[in-house]
Formats: structure tokens, C-alpha cells, sequence
């Protein structure tokens, strides 16, 4: 059986060190390009795989990247490099061609993301212990600024951090419950912006429509916070309220990330929180206008590229399960079960392919978006977050 | 004065060899990412140069690529290749880190552009003489299919040769007035589509929308022809008929290219043919909803990639002048005079600064989209088009 066959191989591939040794010299013209890698995050061993998703085939292992629950990635402009943020407060540095860390340093107690600026020069990191947001230089992982996010209850945690265009951070407070933005468009001391409130307990957020709209989502409320970027002074608009309101919540088994939120068709599909379902929101007058049942509460709801079908997985105990909706129909038309904890999605570019990390199978799939077949699996410790090096070049990731 | 400190630099920089040497030997981790290169069209010598966006810098200069005129650019998925599309029939692969042309076929007698397939490795090529698409292996250049696109007048010119997700490439027949499809989804022997009749001789086409709208311009006709990929059976549909009717025509210098248009905040914004003003169409209606007066006759209208700003240039005589239009407020908001015939501009991937070729001065202006002011010029022979390598991971270009 292929299926049998490709699993076998997995496990016969060795744990502990690269799987393809990094060239010691590249000759002239020898250089791969950057354009086609990507970064496994294997939370339970700490260590990455870079990834090509030309051939389909794992380049090498990093070790030593310490606490990655929880870890997310952006990359240097140029694909050379990726900073991983750890749980830890670690931001390392991977050179993705060198295959190996070529920096790392502890910049917080406890850390819950990152990004990176539009012209790839400042990193900044959003942290939990102590709270506020950090920001280095991309190239040297020096200081450049510290923004303690200080309130009437002391330093607060910050989370939903993001960039947006002209040297600008989004990031909100979760202690404090409101909504700033940390401009450097004059160079490296930045102008902080208090937005306004965002209601109770933010605890994510994410940035839409190419860098103008941030939306932030509430623990404590029933609702979201959205600032248009592009109105003249920003302020903070509320929006869906009550939208679970009405209807008896199931338990919250996870938190769904607003990364699981995406736009396609002029709508934003997201996943509803305790509930088995996808929300649909008009992107113009920002009403909820559908909801599509689906088989267990969503965690990423991510169209491909093209925004035709948006796939969709779920929170425990429904995490064995991948869903496909039609974005024209709003309904469901594939349902496929790869496996026990399927974690993360990743499309490539031009969305011909989607990567899933199966976490306790050991293994990512990767998929035929068209046929919505599998076409080869890859070995993988405990794989979660999967990231391309295509990132480098879009807003708000 | 600091422009002419730059000009003055400029003028001192010799044509003829590569302005940095490429790095013989490449250590390990030493190789440069290809995430930040562009490529730069000298039209008048047959030469491009590469250009890192990171530091502003030209990295060498390649020559012998034949006739440049209205040639066109696409890149592998891993961002190493630059495949030139010139007016002669030339396909010519420049390897973007070892600085040199690695493959040069000369596919047919007179072209005029292609595309790559979603999964990089099909090149397709539109032909005038003789008509028809050629399809090329992106790794060996070597013939995969021909389509000659025959009608009741022999074999069609093909124009507006673009790619659409799932293996597909969908083009204009110039002479038979159809849209038609080439379906590689099966593998190499395509399945050819003959979506329908587009009206008189389209010349030119674009993709939309990630890959789900198509777009025919017609020189025959006052109208446009629309096809939605998403709909089954696939289908022409007139739009904006009768758009420029009613009112005097200026001559027509140039009849601006379907590249020239940009969707941002949910509206077209396109060229009038033979008018001073840029066009705004609604994209849920397909309805013209405002004409935005500008200086001249606009051939590329191009939305920053956030979409806050549109940046426009000019037919000749008034190809001496830029102008930025607000998206929100459809107003002319800066008007410059970089010099004579700015022929082409693009962006970086996040949209901080914009590169314009300005042809009579041998120069390349870079501008700070958002200060709109030039931070830096760089020497070029005659330059025209210029590309860069994020465009790999874009559908449609």
C-alpha cells in the first residue's frame, strides 16, 4: 500500500541530527534559493526542521530552540533567516540556507509572538513576564526599544501583536484591555499610540485586508474590537457583540487563535468559540451573516490562497478531523481524518498544496489541494506550526 | 546638493560588466537569500540587471537577451530563476544568484510574455508569429505542448497569457476574439477550453482576485470581456460596455496594458483608453462608480500592496510625471516630475518603497511610499520593466 510505504520510511529516518547534510561550500551558482523553505516547529523536542516544498523533502534539524509551545515564526525579507519566538522568552535566529542557529538570545520571562517590520528591520516581541513588547534589530538581535505597556495595574501582559505598514506594531493589552500601536516611522525611539479600550481581557488579535484592519478577540466579553488603520484618528469600533449570545456554549477545549481567521470572497470566515461551527461576517458592514455546522469546534479556519475552499481543523477531542467548505456554497465537502492531533495548516504560496503536522503520528501530509488527496507524508517529532518562508513578503503575519 | 551627489555617482558607473563581482566560492551560510533580488529590463542594449531591494544596490548586469522590447518576467517558486520573455521569441533563464544566463531558447519568431504554472514547473509562452501558446519544462526548457490555436483564419496571435491555480493558463485569441484555457491539471497534455467569444480583438488580459477573475481588454470594441473561474460551466461576460462613450477621444499614445490595473479596498482602478482620467469600478457589480481626473493618459495605475495609495504614470507626452491618488478620498494627493519617460514602477513586497524606471535618464528612482519622497537613485541603461522575486508567490502575474 503507498500509504503504508510512506509511513514506513518515516519511521525508519533518524532523530538527533540533520537528515541532509548543509553543503560545506556551494560554488558559484550553487546557492539554493530561499523562496521555496519552510520551518517545522517539533514542540516537544524543542528543535525545527527546515523544509523544501519544491521536492516535498526535509533539508535538516535544529536543536536546542528550548520551550516551543506555543512558538511562532516570521522571516528576514531576503527568506534567508527565520526568528522563532519560544515560550521561554528565546528568539533565535535560523539561517535557512546554512541550516543551522546562528543566534539566540533570552529576551523575556515568557513571550507569545512576534513579528517583524515592513522593511525587515525591527523585531518585536510581545511578552508575558514582564509584560510590554521588546524590539531588536533584525540583524544584530540588539535592543533597540522597550515598551513596558505600563497601566494603573502595573506592567501589562501584551498579546495579538502584528505589524502594519510604515515601521508599525499593533499589540494588545491583555491586563489592561486596550489596544496601542508602537510607530518607528521615525526611526528607533517610537511614538506610542493609546488606540483606546478594546473591552474585557484581549487575547489575540490578528491584522486583515493587506495591513488595514486589526482585530482584536476578548476573554471576558462577547464580542471583538476592530480598528480601521487607514481612519484619521484611529479609534477602536466593537463589533459582533453577543455573537454566541442566545445559544447554550459546549466547553472550550481551545482558545482559538485569530491566525484561524481568514477572508476570502469578500467575507471573513472564523471559528465560532464553543461552538461546532464556522462564522461567517460580512467584510463591509462587519455583520455576522452565516454560520456553517461543521464536525467539532474549529481552531484554524484557513482559505487557500486563491480563496476558493477554506480548510478547517479542530479542538480536541476533534482533532483527528480536517474539513473542506466551499467558500460559494458554505457548505462542507470533504471531511478526512489524518490522524490523532492534526495542529497546523500551511498552504504554499500559490495554494496547489497544503502541509498538516499530525502531531502524534509523527508525521506531516501533505495534500493535493485540487484532488484534496494526500501526495506524500514526511517524518516529523511531534510536529506543530508550520511556516513558508513566503510569509516574508505579506502584512501582518 | 544631494540629487545631483547621486546623479553624479550614477553617471560614474561603467556599463558593460557585472558592477559586483558574484562570489565565486559561497561558504557555508554564506549564500545569499533570493527573496529581496529583482530584475531591472535595459530595453535598448538587450541587458537586465539584478538589483537587492534590502540594500538598494545593483549586483551585476547580464547581457545578450536579445530584443527587450515589452518584455516580460516570472520566477521559479523557489525565487532563484528569473525566466525573460523577450519580444523576439527568446525565453532566456537568468540564475538570480550566480548572476549569469544558465538556459536561452529562442521558442518562436515574435512573443509576448508568458506565465508559470502554480506549481513551477511549466512556462507557457504567447506567441504572434506563428500563433499560439508554447509550453516549456521550467527546469530544462525543453517543449512540453504546443497549441497552436487555430481558427477559421489560421492560427490566432495569443495575448493576456496569464495563470490560474490548479495548472491552468487561460489566454486571448487577438484574431478569433475568444478566451480560451489550457487545462494541465491531468499532467502534460493539456486540456485545451474554448471558453467563448470575447469580443474584437482583446489585446491584452489579467488575472484578479487570487486567480478567480479574468479580465480581456478589447482594441476593437468599447468594452471589456470578464471570466469568473469560479463559475461551472466557465463563461464570457461583457462589462463596462460603451465605458469611454460620449465623450471626444484624445489619440491614443499607448494603449495601456491590463498589468497597469489594481484592486484595493474592493474597487478596480484602471486607465481610461484615450482620456486624462483613472476609472473606478465597482468589484461586487462590475459597475463604473467614478472617474478620477489625473495629469495625462495613465498607462500603470498600481495600488501600494496595503492598497492606502495608488501610484500612476503617464502616457508621452506627460511620461515625465507621477502622480498618487488616495483610495480613499479619489483625490490626486502628490504630483512629481521624476524625469523624462517614467516607463514602469513596482513595489516592494510590503509596499515601503517603490521602484521607478525613468528611461531618458538612465536612472532608477527608489521612493518611500510613505513620505513619497526619493530616498535614493540607482544607474540603469535605458530601464524599463522591472520585477521582483516575490512574484513567484503571487497567482496571475
Amino acid at each position: 500500500m503507498k500509504r503504508r510505504d510512506l509511513l514506513g520510511a518515516a519511521a525508519l529516518l533518524p532523530f538527533g541530527t540533520a537528515l541532509l547534510p548543509a553543503p560545506a561550500i556551494a560554488r558559484k551558482g550553487e546557492c539554493p534559493g530561499t523562496g521555496d523553505l519552510g520551518l517545522i516547529i517539533e514542540r516537544a523536542t524543542g528543535s525545527v526542521l527546515i523544509v523544501n516544498t519544491s521536492h516535498q523533502e526535509i533539508l535538516g534539524r535544529i536543536e536546542g530552540l528550548g520551550d516551543l509551545s506555543h512558538a511562532s515564526v516570521v522571516f528576514s525579507r531576503d527568506e534567508k533567516y527565520a526568528y522563532v519566538f519560544g515560550r521561554d522568552g528565546g528568539l533565535s535566529r535560523i539561517d535557512m540556507q546554512g541550516r543551522l542557529m546562528d543566534r539566540r538570545i533570552i529576551q523575556g520571562g515568557n513571550s507569545i509572538g512576534g513579528a517583524i517590520s515592513d522593511d525587515g528591520q525591527l523585531i518585536a516581541v510581545s511578552n508575558y513576564k514582564p509584560g510590554g513588547v521588546k524590539v531588536f534589530d533584525s540583524a544584530t538581535l540588539q535592543t533597540i526599544a522597550e515598551i513596558p505597556a505600563t497601566w494603573e495595574g502595573g506592567q501589562s501582559k501584551t498579546v495579538g501583536l502584528v505589524d502594519a505598514p510604515g515601521r508599525r506594531f499593533i499589540f494588545s493589552l491583555y491586563d489592561a484591555g486596550e489596544i496601542w500601536m508602537a510607530d518607528f516611522s521615525d526611526g528607533d525611539s517610537p511614538d506610542i499610540v493609546k488606540i483606546g479600550k478594546a473591552g474585557r481581557l484581549p487575547y489575540d488579535g490578528l491584522i486583515a485586508r493587506n495591513g488595514r484592519i486589526y482585530i482584536a478577540g476578548l476573554f471576558g466579553e462577547d464580542g471583538m474590537a476592530l480598528v480601521d488603520l487607514w481612519q484619521d484618528p484611529l479609534k477602536v469600533r466593537r463589533i459582533l457583540d453577543g455573537y454566541g449570545r442566545g445559544e447554550k456554549k459546549l466547553p472550550i477545549y481551545k482558545m482559538p487563535h485569530l491566525e484561524g481567521w481568514t477572508e476570502a470572497d469578500g467575507m471573513f470566515f472564523f471559528p465560532a468559540v464553543g461552538h461546532h461551527e464556522v462564522l461567517v461576517m460580512d467584510g463591509r458592514t462587519w455583520e455576522l451573516v452565516g454560520r456553517i455546522p461543521v464536525h467539532g469546534q474549529p481552531v484554524f479556519v484557513m482559505a487557500r490562497p486563491d480563496g476558493r475552499y477554506i480548510w478547517v481543523n479542530f479542538a480536541h477531542p476533534d482533532n483527528d478531523t480536517v474539513q473542506v467548505i466551499d467558500t460559494m456554497t458554505r457548505k462542507v465537502v470533504k471531511t478526512f481524518k489524518p490522524g490523532r492531533a492534526v495542529l497546523h495548516m500551511e498552504f504554499t504560496p500559490r495554494g496547489e498544496q497544503v502541509w498538516l503536522s499530525v502531531r502524534d503520528a509523527n508525521r506531516i501530509d501533505i495534500y493535493d489541494t485540487h484532488s484534496m488527496e494526500r501526495v506524500k507524508s514526511l517524518p516529523a517529532k511531534s510536529p506543530s506550526g508550520i511556516f513558508f518562508t513566503a510569509r516574508a513578503h505579506r502584512i501582518g503575519l
